[in-house]
């Protein structure tokens, strides 16, 4: 069979638009429902809402909780309700996070804050972010309203975490990974507990989605981590340093200035403490980052996290949703290559 | 009686400190699980969540909630989870304004935004919109979370709204009406309905506390918005002008404007539409606001909006709990005098 077109093709699909086709028409059916959902009296809240729902993202986080439901054979509607629910706690994240990094780049596009300002964007974040409330009510499951409503603050409290850190050489990895993990693993783990929770999955297998989403979250950010140090950046329509210039201490930096010759210290100490950057230092930080070997470093923990991700699905009957569900966490890593 | 020392002492106590001592110890383990769950292990939220928590507001909302609630001789513990989430709704919808708006001043304090800055207030009302939504699930009350989920989504609406329609002369009073309604009045709303349905009281008595609420929230803006162009803003620790300064077209401008002679329509232009503004401007517009009667006019709006709060509370047996309700009607007109 291996000649032959289909094969071919298939062998060109990444195992997100592989699951994607395995969960049917859920995934239609969820972004129906996120654009009635996100439709306001008030213009301008679709039209913001819009520009990062419509640009491309690949759904990550709702496809896992559409994923989890139907590995577990469910077979009502509060799984798209949910997955709608969970995109719009990420957008809505992607708003405030945009006003608060002065990021330029989004998937490719102006930022909304750029193009709107950042006080639409913080409203119709908070829009979106009660949406996703309205439609988790509709599902009537008080276990799914608690585990997002709980996930949404860890969420904060991350991104409040990371706030604080920058521009300071002495975060420990520890204290990145529990940033990591409260901004960005919290709504994946929450995105997969959720949808086994909406299936009434066993308790053992709630808790192996939830274990699964979060440790592919976990890798999902240190790739991130290392990408923001990689000319490959570039070509996904990102820009590369973001991070460096915000001074965010992530582990490539930590890596990089724990190995630092004693030379290099004074360097690390200006661009990241003082924040006091030229156009050059980039260069010379990506060099250093790559000299150290922390953006190996980085990547060989993202893939001990995807290796977990994919021990936790363990919990799931053979399928061919769990063999995507896998495929995802290998495809996490892979893409940094 | 009317000699002893007793009551003299009463008639120098606020309706609102009136209900907060019928409603027992209610608010004061409203006050207890604010505290409580304002804390995170992240110490920069409760710090700045404290500034605006701790900042004297009367806690108007949460007391509609409480007084709701007992007056149906709820004896339960689920108001007061609610009251605390409408506070945090109030706090987080405070913080993202102050973020919005570049207010200087809030409850005669430096804005929490010129302190942490706008990235920490957006994400510390982040985290205390998600503990709002926390306590709800708490409840277990699924009516109560599809109310206050409703009147958050309103409120990012109305904040939109009254964004969108900033500098432009051409705003109607339906316009500035239905902004009105949705930033303040949908949360008096919510609070006082929500109280009623965790009371698990008749579909009238909940309808009358929405209502009550509703006019109540209505009334409550209209003074505001007078106030900002009166020297007895400024006798309460609030700045007076800040919303001439964003150009916002409350009901005061609307109404001079309607009103002004033809000379000076061109002031109106220059300082609301082009938002080119001087120092003696403000002085100006105070005058003109007050010569057309807009402000008289605005006020008197506002005791129709309260009246029609009080007559609202009809739905509720006689009790001093109801009293005090009226009472706190009125109280929120006559503190412009």
């Amino acid at each position: 069979m291996s000649g032959d077109v289909k094969t071919r093709t298939d062998a060109g699909v990444s195992p997100v638009e592989r699951l994607h086709a395995l969960v049917g028409g859920d995934m239609a059916a969820t972004d129906r429902l996120i654009h009635a959902r996100m439709h306001s009296g008030v213009p301008l809240i679709p039209d913001l809402a819009r520009h990062l729902i419509d640009s491309g993202g690949k759904r990550l986080r709702p496809l896992l909780t559409l994923a989890a439901a139907r590995a577990g054979g469910y077979g009502g509607e509060g799984h798209v309700m949910l997955a709608a629910a969970v995109e719009f706690i990420h957008t809505a994240t992607l708003l405030h996070d945009d006003v608060v990094d002065e990021s330029s780049l989004r998937r490719g596009k102006v930022s909304a804050n750029l193009m709107w300002g950042n006080k639409s964007s913080v409203l119709v974040g908070d829009f979106l972010f009660s949406r996703a409330f309205q439609l988790m009510v509709e599902t009537g499951n008080l276990a799914v309203l608690d585990i997002l409503s709980g996930a949404a603050a860890i969420i904060a409290e991350g991104e409040v975490m990371q706030l604080k850190s920058a521009n300071n050489l002495g975060v420990t990895e520890e204290h990145y990974l529990s940033v990591v993990t409260a901004k960005t693993a919290a709504l994946f783990a929450a995105a997969a507990e959720a949808g086994a929770v909406i299936a009434t999955l066993s308790a053992p297998v709630v808790e192996g989605m939830r274990a699964y989403g979060m440790n592919l979250g976990i890798a999902f950010q240190l790739v991130d981590d290392a990408l923001d140090y990689s000319g490959r950046q570039a070509l996904m329509g990102k820009t590369v340093g973001d991070d460096f210039r915000e001074a965010k201490m992530t582990l490539p930096i930590i890596l990089a200035h724990a190995r630092a010759h004693q030379a290099d210290k004074p360097f690390w100490k200006r661009v990241i403490e003082t924040g006091n950057q030229s156009e050059a230092d980039l260069d010379r930080a990506i060099t250093l980052v790559e000299e150290t070997g922390a953006i190996q470093e980085t990547m060989r923990r993202a893939r001990a996290y995807a290796d977990a991700a994919k021990a936790a699905l363990g919990v799931l009957p053979q399928s061919e949703i769990r063999t995507a569900l896998a495929e995802i966490a290998d495809f996490c890593v892979e893409r940094a290559y």
